[in-house]
């Protein structure tokens, strides 16, 4: 399987990436902090949605939209390891395909940069639930970023 | 243009479709009512975010997973105007495309149904700024139904 | 529905976008000429597949393939009638959802330009037989141009 | 990094394999075989698109289309390797990130099933240009499987 061509390690810690996705997007952890950031290499990032029942649905599953900004947030921060502090880097495309429940538990994220260009970083997001090997969703996202 | 093929007219009333989303997804108007369901046509729908400064990111945009949000909620109510009160229709696949910056305003959904098959329904969604013509996303999604 | 900024008259007519193509993909009609640009107008386009038996496939019906190098012309095309005569756009992504079997008959695609930014060009394509109104596939996609 | 649940071993030995996308498929070899089945394992693959000019595009690059047919392909044999020998299945959503420019070489796709489910399958394929490391596309897709 070929790798991607990415920088040899990360461009950013991983408290130096918590403490600038902190200043950014101070949002996303309104009402109590929801998303951890738990593990950042070059053009990789593992982080993990706490599981809290705001963000259920009928059936008792994970809200999509929940998993949809994990995996976001996952590609921005996968992203910024490669390129660096770069605030203005934005979302293009997102597509999410839904593989099976997620349970009762915190969804973890891995993420990996399938491609880091000069105006464009593509890549892709497997989310499953803690404690568990069964693919909950897959993601393949788009960022475009300012040149540089 | 061709018209996909589906019933002609809204399987429930607008007062139906809002109380049965009030029902089914209780949590999405955590913290006060934000998406509003504006209309309902036979495979089409309008759904409206109301603007509030928590939805920000860096730059002072609307965030991409409120629009997720309200892209799949926008294709549910479409699918449910098709196949009437199914509760357990879950999504499979969402694609979105951001296109423009939105504005510190509303954001308004314009869904409609292009296939609405015995198994999956497949519609796209347009979202636009209130008072403005500028697409600021487009999306495509899935929905597995149950055998009907 | 708003409408995407576009502008008011293709860049380029329907004789000269023909024979634009005929120029820089001399090998789509390798095998005797199946794609036949129909209409173009201002971010839009409408291009015909030619049916014949090489795009079969189990079942009788028309090719996913086929379908795909039929959005992507299209995509190709809206978007020369927006920037002008650029050899070097290439798509960057690419997403078709099949919607229904197709019939023994040409296909049509209608396309139009959703954004049409500076860098990326998104647009959306619509498939359906000849004679028929219904949908067999949609496609979204993006190219990126070169600075102009 | 979870693994999907399927199968321990694939359903079709690759000589079956083979065999059995002559059977279904006679036409992608129209004109000489191009598509070389290569390897199947448990919801996995490996397929080789042989270097051929007609595949070119402006800029001397071999075309998203052949890379989209050759995706399409590997998502049916890896389904296959897990389903067993099942004519009807067929796409229902394939989405396709081009990376970077191939090389004048073979394409190697590899792909493997994210999700076996009874009606729908995903899967993921890798494209890189033979003997390099550098992915040329990454691409997702469904299919669709009759109840079994």
């Amino acid at each position: 399987m070929p790798k991607p061509t990415v920088v040899p390690q990360s461009a950013l810690a991983l408290d130096e990436m918590i403490a600038f996705i902190d200043h950014v997007f101070p949002e996303i952890n309104h009402g109590g902090r929801s998303y951890l950031i738990e593990a950042v290499g070059p053009g990789t990032c593992r982080v993990r949605l706490v599981y809290h029942p705001r963000h259920l649905r009928p059936g008792g599953t994970l809200s999509g939209p929940s998993m949809m900004a994990l995996a976001d947030l996952a590609l921005y921060v996968a992203v910024l390891s490669v390129v660096g502090k770069v605030e203005l880097a934005v979302t293009t495309n997102l597509s999410i395909n839904f593989l099976s429940k997620p349970e009762k538990a915190d969804l973890i994220a891995e993420c990996r940069v399938l491609k880091a260009g000069k105006r464009l970083c593509v890549g892709e997001v497997s989310i499953h639930s803690d404690h568990s090997e069964t693919l909950v969703a897959h993601v393949t996202g788009t960022y475009s970023v300012p040149p540089r």
